[in-house]
Parts: structure tokens; sequence; C-alpha cells
């Protein structure tokens, strides 16, 4: 894979999709990545009602017009999860699943937070709490850790399993297929919390015990983008962005769901394009 | 016509029926108004080629599609221009041609400036200048007037004459259709100033040449609508606004190419969908 572009994407619901097709439509290069690009909400939009211009249709079929006309525009959908943006002289560096990207400006689409924060994480996040074993795993080597897996592929957690002396995994039992290394211990029970004052100490479980642990790695799919690109301003789960799209980090932008309410794929849709636009003028392109 | 509606819309391009959709989706009532609805941007687009969803197409038939579907939603739009909107108890009556509407709230989507002012015009606007005959004329009894009429209906005209000892008129030669009172003299120049330093004193021509006058009035379409709302805030061309469409006046919202740049139909759409619904939040519903 070549590894840069002009514009990286992160995320292709309907506002990545908008945002990439605005790229490709402008003749420059983009790089569009989605660990899960099947769990969208889109998709799971029974009926789309008010996308005007178009019939009522279910959100697969809305997508599938919408992913024909970003691929007939040569955008190519890379299935690789996103786990840090780092600013560097004006542009920046994408981790894109054990990837480096360089790309000249971001437009984070990541949708709505997947899920709520637990008690601790954000707290935590960079003294114990990662969502990266590629990039903070070796911190751990002979520690105990806690993993949370949500329907992801392995591999993260077997690459912790290599270096840590124990992994606790929080995953849904159809999601566990043995064999697997004997330091990985399923916990058949959920996380509630992430513990410690200063660094991670532990995680709290549904029944109240608590494990000690020194990491805990969320392997949850769309990533709370928010907390991985510093500077960025937020407002309750939403990314606060301007009328043109942009964060408070100069070169990041930010379009669809990822920006709040009102949740709409038509919103998305307008916030990509502006957001695509605005990050190719912050290009000078 | 009924003149109650929970939601009034000024412009019928791709933000305002947009809007306009959208409140008829959440099944509330809607008023659209647009003084020359043939006349806007998307039908002048020869291609548009970027609306997310469709393949390419004239601006004519993507506007066909939108209007389709609106009307299909049960949307009227009024061929009406709106020449005021004021504020009364939190809603709002709008002065639509010769009639007053009341909503609940308000949507502005009149695209971008029609046109540049004329120098004097912002200045001097309640001072002599004047977008609307049966608002102001009556001030004008007996005195000399300019008029300046861009291929709409002579009908404020014609009023004016009624009341007006003299009426200056400029508009394209092709508009002029005798008799019409003979207080009224068309001027085979254009207007290029309006002059006064309290109030207004003349109009200057293209020739140099001055013609004293203490009213000035403007039957050019879409009206520079910043100045219509006291209130807005503007940045250059442009009616601020925020992420949710809110302009500095409460329960006033602005969507489309009113609102700056880029100018782009998706955009529009999205923004059109979010002002309506803040629309309907701002009322409670």
């Amino acid at each position: 894979m070549d590894n840069h572009y002009d514009i990286g994407i992160v995320g292709a619901g309907p506002a990545g999709l908008s945002a990439a097709f605005t790229v490709r439509w402008r003749n420059r290069s983009v790089f569009l990545a989605d660990g899960r690009p099947e769990m969208g909400s889109l998709q799971r939009a029974p009926h789309v009602s008010n996308y005007l211009g178009l019939p009522p249709m279910p959100g697969t079929k809305l997508r599938e017009r919408f992913l024909a006309q970003v691929w007939d525009a040569g955008v190519t959908i890379h299935r690789l999860t996103v786990k840090g943006v780092y600013p560097e002289n004006g542009s920046f560096a994408l981790q894109a699943g054990d990837d480096l990207v360089y790309v000249g400006a971001v437009v984070l689409a990541t949708g709505a937070p997947p899920r709520d924060l637990l008690p601790g994480e954000e707290r935590l996040l960079g003294a114990g709490v990662s969502y990266c074993a590629s990039c903070d795993g070796p911190l751990f080597k002979g520690k105990r850790v806690a993993a949370v897996l949500a329907g992801e592929d392995p591999h993260e957690v077997l690459y912790l399993a290599e270096l840590a002396e124990r992994v606790y995994l929080f995953t849904p039992p159809d999601n566990i297929h043995p064999p697997f290394p004997s330091n990985i211990e399923p916990i058949p029970e959920s996380l509630q919390a992430v513990t410690g004052s200063e660094h991670v100490e532990g995680v709290q479980l549904a029944s109240g015990k608590t494990l000690p642990v020194e990491g805990v790695f969320f392997f949850t799919g769309r990533l709370p983008m928010a907390q991985l690109v510093p500077g960025l301003d937020t407002a309750g789960d939403a990314v606060e962005v301007n009328l043109r799209m942009a964060t408070a980090v100069p070169g990041v932008f930010a379009a669809g769901d990822i920006t709040g309410h009102p949740y709409q794929v038509a919103r998305s849709v307008g916030q990509g394009q502006v957001a695509a636009l605005e990050a190719l003028s912050y290009m000078g392109r």
C-alpha cells in the first residue's frame, strides 16, 4: 500500500464516504479507513425516508448506492482501525492497523460514540488505558493487563499475550475460540470500571470483584477518537467544530455524527463534503 | 391562504426545500415562500456531478427531483417575496407579498447574495431606502422616489406611482410595457449609488448625473436578507450561524449559500435539514 495521500479520512459512513467522494471529485488522493465498515449506523437503519433526492429505502440500500458511487470515483475503503493521529509539521501520520500512513489533512468521521466511556477510562488514558497493542503493548512486558474485545479480530490480543504475563479477556462467549495461549484468561463477566489514582491499578467487574492489572486495552472497533487526537475540543460526546468543520487542531476536520446531534444522513453527507473541501483548502489545494 | 404555520422558510432552493421537506417529515406545518423560485443557482447549474446518491445530471433535473419529493410531502411553494421578518413575543410575522404570515420560527435560505449592495444602500436603509412599497410607500406620498425593478412583476411600482409625485424607474428595457401612469419615468441608465447624509437625497447615475429623490425602492427579487432581520450577525456577505444553524436572533435559523462558502448542493441540503430540526426544537416540537 502506498503510504502518502492528500487527505486521510477515518470512518466510512455517510460523512466519510461523502468526504472521500469529494476529494476524488477534486482529483486529489484519499486514504479512507474503517475497521468495521459494515457496522455503521446507516446499515442498521431499517428505513431512510428523508434523504432528499431519493425515495425511501432501507439503510443498506442507500449505503450500497453511496458505495457504488464512491468506488466508481476510485476510492478504496481500507479495513483498518485508525488508532492514532499524530501531527507532524503541519501534516499528519495515521496509525492504521500496523501501518503508518502520511496525509496532508485529516477528516474524522467515526460516527456517534460507539459506547459510553467507562468510569476511569478517560482519566487514565495514557496512564495504563490504551486502544493500541502495537503502540503500547511493549510497556506491559511481564505485567498483567485486561483486554476488552468486541467482535474484532483477536490478533491484537494474541500480540499482547506474547508480551504480558497474563491477559484477562473480556469478550462475548461466542467470540472465544480455543486453543489460545494459556496466559489468556477469559473472564465471564463485564468490565465496569477502570480503577487507579495516578495510573491503572485494576479493573472492577460487574460482581464488584476487582482484578489487579497495570494496563487495560480496549479493542472495540470505532474508537473514542476525541481522545486519540491531542488537543481536540469536545462538548459531551461530540467533537466541537465550526461551520467549516474545523476542529481545534489545525488540519483536523470532523464531519457527521461525531460532531453531535441531530444524527441524520443528509447532514452527514453535507458536512463530509464541507470537511473535505476545507481540508483541501488547508493544504492549499 | 391560512396564515399561521409552525415554520416559515424564505427561499426554495436546495436548503429551503430540504428544510420544508424535513418539517413535513416531522408532520408540522410549513410556509415556504420564494419570489422567484425559477431563478435560483441550482437551475442555472449545467451539471451537478457531486450529489452523493444520485448520478450526474443537469441542475434543472436535480431540482425537479427535489420538487417532486417536496410536493409529495405536501409542501406548497408560495410565489411571494418575503420583505420583512418581524419578531413578536418569541414568534414571528413575515411580510410575504402583501400578506402577513405568522410562524413559530424562521429558516432563511435565500441563497448567495444576489448582487452587491450599492454605495449608500445599507447606510440609508430605513432612511429612505426600502424593499417594500406596501410597507413604506405611504411615507413618500407626494414625493419623488426611485424604483429599481429586476424582472419582477410591476405591481409594487404601480402602487408607488399612486402615492409618489414621480417615480424614476430603473429596469431593463424589455421590462417596460406601456401604457403606465404618466408619473412613472423610465431612466435608460443604471443606478450607481444612493446619496444623502442623514436620509436619502438622491440617486447617482452611470453618467455621473444625480436625480434628487427622497426614497429609493429596490424590487430585485432575493433581498439582502441580512438587513431585513434586525440583529443578524454577518461576516462579509454571509449570515453567521453556529453548527445548529442558529443565527444571532433566537428563533431565526439560516441554511445554504446565505451562510457562506462553499456553495454546494449537498451542504445546503444538510444544513436545511439541521435548520428545520433546530427550528422545531426552538418551538419545543
